[in-house]
């Protein structure tokens, strides 16, 4: 981004929205950023979507005391991938969430009180139907792309089968058509690790459960890594601080993920955390579709699919069983494998591998427009 | 086994061993189990090793009552891979384990009460050293093989390395010449799931801290099956019991691993099962020596080696990694990689694979003693 700050906005919708539980929740508030124009035609907006536990801030900084500037700034910005000059740049944060849209943490109007597990569980899909709503109130009727990774990832794919008219692509990297047993046994253990504490009582806490919800953090942190890159990093080696005899000595591996758990409880909530756990785990494009095929066979617009080799947990042949349904369906798709150590955070990491096959993607997705 | 009932033994060493940390742990009890009979020549003697949780109850039942045979039953009996007809089989309980022999539970001589977290670290070698008392009490100058999956395979190499002029021979299976980082960090947070518990007491409980000791079990199961035995078995079917919107709602394999490490509760002491947590993780075939390939350099008798595909806690690769080492060392041994899709498991469940593979190698080792 430019030197210019970036100042967080939101947006309430009284009516709100129905459900993929069939219940009702109502009134939605929608945290978003925004960064470019957009131009008169309405044509050069992009929606990016944020992964679990992410927010809107995508980009730059919202003054001068933060130190670090948004998630993924590296390709936001003036000249960079997702270029400010030349496109309008929305990031909104999903519902759910602990970032300032609704979620198990707003107040719930019938009761005055937080929601803490009155909330509903909801969907990706559910999530998309709420950010329909802010797209639509930016008078925004087509999409140039929407992008994400991980969860992101699985709202563009919501974008391409649920409103195939609202965009004119999508890319979904590090995704997965439905999270497999073994991604979703390692979020049961992480919120049995919630559970566990006796201080999360049963969502209705004043201060985050810090010993259940760290351990999550940290169950989900070994997810995103991947055995090559925790070797490159910390190897075997034994925290210089402590006896490798001693009980409670530790692997600087092992202090690294207890160390990034703690501050994770600065910044999360532990029941956001649950709420969109329990949205990954029941993610499925083909929900209320007789097959996965059907679901694709929505899709009126070209897709590109990033999968990178040492993700485990949404593994690349997850990716390309979506690629090969879209091939068998005749519709245009790109599928790029990505060779890569990070793991799951590969989508993060990897965006000068990818920036130029984005780039290409995107001018020839406008020259079609 | 026959239909003759097995019994359970055990033997006490007062002086005990100098263990790796340099402490001394005295006396030391260890629980085991012996099945057929002993030749004259004392050369048919087969020590077989337990993993992790693991005891000496390897075959047979030790009465009517038991619904179950022992843990590795389908190959040891009569006309079984490890004949009780031809071969003398043991199989010791580990220090630090639950099952009988000196740990945590045990009472420390010098207080009166139980060791609890007094209890010294524990290495997988000094579980080797306290065997080698065993072996040697029971006159067996020289095992015809040591063999064992997971730790039970540590322990074969340990074996080949430490006491290379006691065995003719070690089959180690799903065995890792070291953990890796992501193998550590999958005990750790186990580890941390006991620690957050606070019946757990630092190891003072009067009753094992179950919610803790069941999520670590869970965590732990994880590991030992594999994404594609797991889809196998439960795909991503929703418990019939719960509604797919119910906060609380658990998907089938969710619920088989709340259910399994409530059950362990009954079964397994935390305490236990913290020791060899940290001595898995601290295993190092290497540990005094200057590489991998000085400690396979004390190596004098063939080694077997088994990994399977889809074992993804000690991957194929790391037992390839040794296999090497004993190649570039111009040493006897046969590397087998077994497909199979039930992950680290396997070694337990793919014996109709492997068991005329060891047969053969057994019988060339008889024919060369």
């Amino acid at each position: 981004m430019s030197a210019d700050f970036v100042k967080e906005q939101s947006k309430t919708f009284e009516s709100g929205i129905r459900l993929d539980s069939g219940r009702i929740l109502a009134p939605i508030t929608l945290v978003y950023e925004t960064y470019g124009t957009l131009n008169e035609q309405h044509s050069n907006a992009i929606l990016v979507e944020h992964a679990w536990t992410g927010d809107a801030h995508l980009a730059g900084k919202h003054d001068e005391s933060e130190s670090k500037p948004g998630w993924w700034d590296a390709i936001v910005g003036s000249g960079r991938l997702l270029d400010t000059d030349r496109y309008f740049i929305i990031c909104s944060n999903v519902i759910g969430s602990c970032y300032g849209s609704t979620g198990p943490t707003s107040i719930n109007p019938k009761t005055g009180k937080r929601y803490n597990l009155s909330f509903p569980v909801i969907t990706v899909r559910d999530m998309v139907r709420a950010q329909k709503l802010l797209i639509d109130a930016l008078g925004i009727g087509k999409l140039l792309t929407v992008m994400g990774g991980s969860m992101g990832g699985m709202q563009a794919l919501e974008w391409a089968t649920q409103y195939p008219d609202s965009i004119a692509s999508a890319i979904a990297l590090a995704s997965t058509p439905h999270p497999s047993p073994q991604a979703i046994s390692l979020n049961a253990v992480a919120r049995w690790a919630i559970f566990n504490d006796p201080t999360w009582r049963k969502g209705e806490y004043k201060h985050n459960p810090k010993d259940g919800l760290a351990l999550a953090r940290g169950i989900g942190h070994i997810t995103f890594l991947s055995d090559e890159s925790m070797d490159a990093k910390f190897g075997r080696r034994f925290s210089a601080k402590d006896g490798q005899f001693d009980f409670f000595g530790q692997f600087e591996v092992e202090r690294y993920l207890n160390y990034n758990g703690y501050n994770f409880v600065d910044r999360f909530d532990a029941n956001s955390f649950l709420y969109l756990a329990k949205s990954l785990d029941l993610y499925d494009i083909a929900w209320g579709y007789e097959s996965m095929a059907e679901a694709f066979g929505q899709v009126k617009v070209p897709i590109q699919f990033y999968a990178f080799t040492s993700d485990w947990l949404y593994p690349a042949y997850q990716t390309e069983e979506m690629a090969t349904c879209m091939k068998e369906l005749g519709k245009p798709f790109e599928y790029h494998l990505i060779t890569s150590a990070y793991g799951h955070d590969a989508f993060l990491l990897e965006h000068e591998t990818f920036a130029p096959l984005v780039r290409r993607f995107l001018e020839s997705i406008q020259r079609a427009e």
